[in-house]
């Protein structure tokens, strides 16, 4: 296979060239084989995992269908986005589903995949009785909301949306709520700044993102505000539904470079790729789309796969991209009955899941391999970023490799 | 003739009902018929006056029909723009083109318009020679530059669009210029704290405004970040080009609800409405669209005279509106070639000329009228804020009317 640009920077960026000095029992492990695999990826694929609160809460109906589905999950996904939108997480006030959606983290955490809450503060899907508060109040609500999921969840969740969709916030004309009510009256950079001073506080090392779905220069002047106002922003969360066609590679690239002057790391937080017919063009809030069906299409899938693929290698080749959450892994229940899944309604995987599990496990992944180590017990590889296992006669080691470059490690086998 | 509901706020916002108390050798002028005029709007109906310099500067090539054009803006307008370009101004790095600037501006300062120096700072016609030097070479050359044209014409002109466009300066990519590379460099708001504390160090009592044509988001972005960061703005400039059509009460009316959330005074300070075709809506650049003639058409200009009211009338009526610039008065020589003048290229006066011609001198004004004191020496009557004068037997006395509301005032005939 010839290398692309794009590939060459993506070995340069997410890759060490491995030189492991192994010893067992104090000793070099000169000329021996020994079994290297990766068990883990440095950077985050990630997926919504929403669908799983059955299976870890123990309530679901079809806990093997369930299980399939986890495996599935697992093998293209090592990160997760749960739910967290008020008007769902606490309907009524004082009643927060706390217990359920705990329950759903500590089951991906267990499994060592990090867990990131969606949202913390946004105007869409918000609690309905804030309607019934003075601008005061909701904005004390919504700090104390956000106090206690950062706390109830640390340990478990530690990384947050903590506000999503605030260029569009004060202005947001569809219908009234609180939170647009709050912005609009405070401004966005001082509703920023509750937000993030609230969850920083309730977690002062937790991972805090802002999030948006708008590309446009009206987010890098909220950025620039908000940095400009000392607002400590730990990640820039960047939407990218394409409900109404891929991006393509110079879009994506705009859009990385734009957002890359920041320096500072970018979650691409919402992802979607169709397997169907686009939504039209025309259509400005992807809401209004509503149809009966929107099949997924051979045709479609190959697109997509193809269009999946062009998108992870043109965000890996980015540097300071550190997360690619996908928007649903399958196509049940998905955001606008969008075929957007890498897994069709029916439970079978589509040609994009196998490509990307290729990717992700094959040519960006290190399977279990034998290798042999040198006369001095050295190790040599190139292999990407993430946490690696060495096994020899059922004996074994493990290490990561965490920046590109060379990388020269010493590990015990025990 | 009927009221619209925006008639009476324009009355509310714009007019106070009067009483004035005269004397005439310090009694009462009781019973007595005066001549009552006003000589001047407060609210500043403004209007592009490059067309002058020569007139000014006495290199005209046909004096009188630059007179007539004269009377023609004085008819209008009581506020005048004039340019400051960086490339044109200063096209040979240390040769400005002060001098003939100057005596264009105090042309006009001595006729009692006030004056708007546009802009100071824009990666748009900016000194070309800014390319051969390094980002903090030119940087302070701007700083130098606004220094020296602020205090040069200090007295003159005192208003300034300080920068021009900075939601797309630092992304600006239709050709390189030493302004987006140093926005590109330092970020939007440093660029805006650099260029308004250059000028308001220069000339502290001047009118400082930030100019835009996005009228998205993007600009309120812009704004909530440069006044959170304590920069302070004086007024607000909005564009309002319409070659692609008039944009209509509802849209203005909607620009005019989401930039008056920051309390500050706005300036419409680039208006064009056409009396010829409309440019395709596709246009997203309007300087890409070029053609060899763009006539002015009688429907055309039916329709511009409705559209100019429309639109003067739903400024009038916000409060936060104090004033209207129009970009250019006659069609000879306009930006894109564009039919938008009140003057049609011939010197001729459109049906445009004609309405706002009524409405800001008859409908807005007060011309000279004959009205009689009460037995207390009192005129009472309603009029729109400015100056007015009383003439009585070749005698006479000023006033002005400041605030919308009731005004009690005394004026002693001299």
């Amino acid at each position: 296979m010839t290398e692309t640009f794009r590939d060459v920077r993506i070995k340069r960026h997410r890759t060490a060239d491995a030189t492991v000095t192994l010893t067992l029992d104090g000793e070099p492990l000169i000329g021996r084989e020994v079994e290297l695999e990766q068990t883990r990826h440095k950077f985050l694929f990630g997926c919504t995992g929403f669908e799983f609160a059955d299976l870890a809460n123990g309530t679901s109906a079809d806990p093997e269908r369930d299980a399939r589905s986890a495996e599935q999950w697992e093998g293209l996904f090592n990160f997760a986005t749960l739910p967290f939108y008020w008007g769902r997480f606490e309907p009524e006030r004082g009643k927060p589903d706390t217990q359920r959606l705990l329950q759903t983290a500590r089951w991906f955490a267990d499994r060592g995949h990090p867990v990131k809450g969606h949202p913390l503060a946004w105007h869409t899907v918000t609690a309905p009785w804030l309607l019934d508060l003075d601008n005061e109040e909701i904005a004390r609500a919504q700090v104390e909301r956000i106090t206690r999921e950062v706390g109830d969840f640390a340990g478990v969740i530690d990384m947050w949306d903590v506000i999503n969709e605030v260029v569009i916030m004060p202005i947001f004309d569809k219908y009234d709520n609180g939170i647009t009510r709050v912005c609009r009256d405070i401004g966005r950079i001082p509703m920023v700044r509750m937000v993030f001073d609230a969850a920083r506080e309730a977690s002062p090392n937790a991972t805090l993102l802002l999030n948006d779905f708008d590309m446009s220069a009206a987010y890098e002047c909220l950025i620039e505000g908000v940095l400009e106002s000392g607002i400590k922003i730990d990640a820039l969360g960047l939407q990218s539904h394409m409900h109404q066609g891929y991006w393509g590679e110079e879009k994506t690239e705009a859009v990385l470079d734009r957002f890359s002057r920041y320096g500072l790391p970018i979650h691409f937080t919402e992802t979607t790729i169709l397997s169907g017919h686009p939504m039209p063009a025309e259509i400005v809030d992807l809401n209004d789309y509503q149809i009966d069906s929107w099949p997924s299409t051979p045709e479609g899938e190959a697109r997509q796969a193809d269009e999946i693929e062009r998108h992870y290698k043109t965000l890996l080749a980015h540097p300071l991209v550190e997360a690619i959450t996908y928007w649903g892994m399958g196509d049940a229940g998905m955001w606008l009955g969008a075929p957007g899944g890498f897994v069709r309604a029916d439970g079978t995987p589509k040609p994009s899941y196998d490509r990307l599990h290729h990717l992700v496990n094959g040519e960006w992944g290190t399977p279990a391999t034998t290798i042999a180590t040198d006369a001095e017990g050295r190790l040599r590889f190139n292999g990407f970023l993430g946490d690696y296992r060495v096994t020899c006669q059922g004996r074994k080691a493990e290490f990561h490799l965490d920046e590109p470059g060379e990388s020269h490690l010493a590990a015990a086998i025990a």
